[in-house]
């Protein structure tokens, strides 16, 4: 979608590493002397944010899937708008901690039609993807064990069990082989610094 | 839409009466013994509510448009599902201050293929109707002029000024003109009774 700017997403199942890598990469990026703006979705702008404090406090049911997949599309407008779109304009690198990728995969496994949903919304209110997603791919059992370890009050979204994390994996997999162009595949299972040098690679080969 | 009960809306610009009005006919059915919900939008359920506060909170350019319809729909997905559809199930008459038909035009008209997309958020999350859309139609002047008297806080989406009153009108006259067999027109330019008892003349026959 870039303007002038770069737009980087990283996704990945729960605990593979996405915001320490996110975090390392616009540190890497900002010593290089870039532009960085590092943000994360659910939120990332004022508004957004307080859609997703919506999203997240109170009963799991608290919203329906459906509800749930307006209030994301609702929040990522926001976030687009007031914050991705204007940092693109100025040249920015913008990196973003999730973006709808997750949302076809969380909010799309919940019903058998949420998916057709997802992607209908997405088509009408956002129609943008990054240029780049860095997919941090992992077994579903050492993504758990790193997210059991701390394990916040935002909880509601983990705790799915290996069984439904073995299926997000799958579905990330698939949405990167549909779109090899933007997707490149990052073996999170190893060092921070290793997963780091790999982020750090890729996006040097997609700016050259 | 109905499963056994009765969905009936009221609509109209702005200080029309259409509180007034959904409140007295809910008076009128009661008094008959009749199982009513009075309900509004945007509103009408506690997660519904919370979207309304962040939707009339703070600067009238906090969201964009496209953000607002949104929030709306996902507010009325939730009113519908918690409230509206039990309702109507348990064989309830549901009488709604304000539905879909509001968002067309409050919305729509705020930038040009904003219809278009408010449309399409509809088909896609919401899909029903009310059985009966009673518009309490009247010269804006007047519709301004109650308006005004009870200026409250929420006063976001009023203001707008009679030219866009009168662009309000005539939408929603087109919007009964195309679906004549749903909305029933009502002079709104007379006394609270006669109005109510037009309206309630209009329930009687739609149950008849
Ligand atoms: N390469 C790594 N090796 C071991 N532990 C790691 C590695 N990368 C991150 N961790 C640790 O694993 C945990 C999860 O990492 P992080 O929060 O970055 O993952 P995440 O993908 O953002 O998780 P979530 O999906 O819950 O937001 C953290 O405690 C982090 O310090
Ligand atoms: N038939 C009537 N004649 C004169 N005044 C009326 C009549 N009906 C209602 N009013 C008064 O006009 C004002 C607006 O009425 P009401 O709040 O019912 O309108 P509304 O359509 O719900 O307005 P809004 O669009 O702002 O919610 C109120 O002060 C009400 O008491
Ligand atoms: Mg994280
Ligand atoms: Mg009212």
């Amino acid at each position: 979608m870039t303007a002038r700017g770069l737009f980087v997403s990283f996704e990945g199942i729960d605990g593979s590493g996405k915001s320490t890598q996110a975090r390392r990469l616009a540190e890497t990026l900002r010593a290089e002397g870039r532009n960085v703006v590092l943000t994360r979705e659910p939120g990332g702008s004022p508004g957004a944010e307080e859609i997703r404090a919506l999203l997240l406090q109170g009963d799991p049911d608290r919203w329906s899937p459906e509800t749930e997949i307006l209030l994301f599309t609702a929040a990522r407008r926001d976030h687009l708008e007031r914050v991705i779109r204007p940092a693109l304009a100025e040249g920015k690198i913008v990196i973003c901690d999730r973006f709808a990728d997750s949302t076809r995969l969380y909010q799309g496994l919940r019903g058998s039609d949420l998916r057709a949903k997802v992607d209908a919304l997405h088509d009408l209110m956002i129609g943008v993807e990054p240029d780049l997603t860095l997919l941090i791919d992992m077994e579903p059992a050492e993504g758990l064990k790193r997210a059991l370890a701390r394990h916040g009050p935002e909880a509601r979204f983990e705790g799915f069990g290996e069984a439904l994390q073995t299926q997000m994996r799958q579905g990330f997999l698939d949405l990167a082989a549909a779109a090899p162009q933007r997707f490149r595949l990052i073996d999170g299972a190893r060092s921070e610094d290793a997963v780091a040098s790999d982020c750090a690679t890729a996006l040097a080969e997609v700016m050259a």
